[in-house]
């Protein structure tokens, strides 16, 4: 089959401000387009509910460190005392095999993740406007007007970020986004540097 | 509506070694996606059943060669007698209107296409490969063995032009072409460098 020459695969790189969407358009996403997403590993206990390997790697503190010291957490997190990290070997044995690999990261750990891997694609996901952003967080009605005002500074500079991206998705209609990553996978995939191998098939295959 | 402020057009160079389904591609097209196809200016008489402005602009010699100094043509042929040029004017009205436009082109004018519009986006069409591209050749049963020899030296030399072509998409499964099409002009829409002013918008409507 063609195609199979290609075996090198593709890494999205997705952020999205706080309040836009993020969970739910990953989650849609899921369903319909075939993909790997990262998935963190943690050094908190695991939940009743919560599946290893599915929701995080459960590790020890121990472990954590030693994969820490050996570069093989592209990003990491301390909250509440526990880890969170995004182990580099999972996404790199994906890539090998082909696959579509998904990591959803914030605004910081994205330029890190664009240094390591410069093939990789980012999308960053918006509002439709700040205002409807600021809607969204009130209509949460979890949170106080301070945390609502904390997050809208938070998100305004997230926003910043947008240009250091490669895609910018609003999500105003959730299929209308749903669709557009959709596309921009499918897309990224025919890119010429992506397939040069195919080329070299066609021509060689007299 | 947000995007009414990103007003600048795609133009969407498109080639295909002779033989690949180019024109089945863009009639199937023309059916399913939202764009502008670039018509051809021509010196030679109308037939029956054309329409001027649809199949061509059917122009006078002396229109088309001083059109052709002044710069308006954006690349041009003589054959038997007759000039066929692809005119800059209308081209330039629809980007400016924010049209995306798909201008269907031999290989060698497509690298001028692209000095002259750097942000045009060229897609190659090729064949899944060499020998079944000889077997379509050979299914027309309107070539002699000759044509379909000198077709394939054709054929093959210009698969060597792919790779300065942004995507490259196989002619497999015509449905497949189709939608790997229609998922680079929507993604490529949502590049950053055309969504900047999108970005300005959602931070500024505070």
């Amino acid at each position: 089959m063609l195609g199979d020459t290609q075996k090198k695969g593709l890494l999205i790189v997705f952020s999205a401000p706080s309040g836009c969407g993020k969970d739910t358009v990953l989650a849609r996403l899921e369903k319909e387009a075939d993909f790997r997403r990262s998935i963190s590993m943690t050094t908190r206990q695991m939940r009743d509910g919560e599946t290893d390997g599915v929701d995080y790697y459960f590790v020890t503190q121990d472990y954590f460190l030693k994969k820490l010291e050996q570069g093989q957490i592209l990003e990491y997190t301390n909250y509440n005392g526990n880890y969170y990290g995004t182990p580099k070997s999972v996404i790199d044995d994906w890539l090998k095999k082909g696959e579509t690999v998904i990591l959803k990261i914030e605004v910081e750990g994205a330029e890190n993740i664009k240094k390591l891997y410069p093939d990789s694609i980012g999308i960053f996901l918006i509002p439709p406007s700040i205002k409807i952003l600021e809607q969204r967080l009130r209509n949460r009605s979890s949170e106080t007007e301070d945390e609502v005002q904390s997050r809208m500074t938070i998100a305004r500079n997230e926003l910043k970020h947008a240009v250091n991206y490669d895609y910018i998705v609003v999500n105003d209609l959730l299929d209308d986004a749903i669709e557009d990553i959709k596309s921009i996978i499918r897309s990224e995939k025919h890119k010429t540097e992506r397939s040069k191998n195919i080329i070299r098939e066609v021509i060689n295959n007299a």
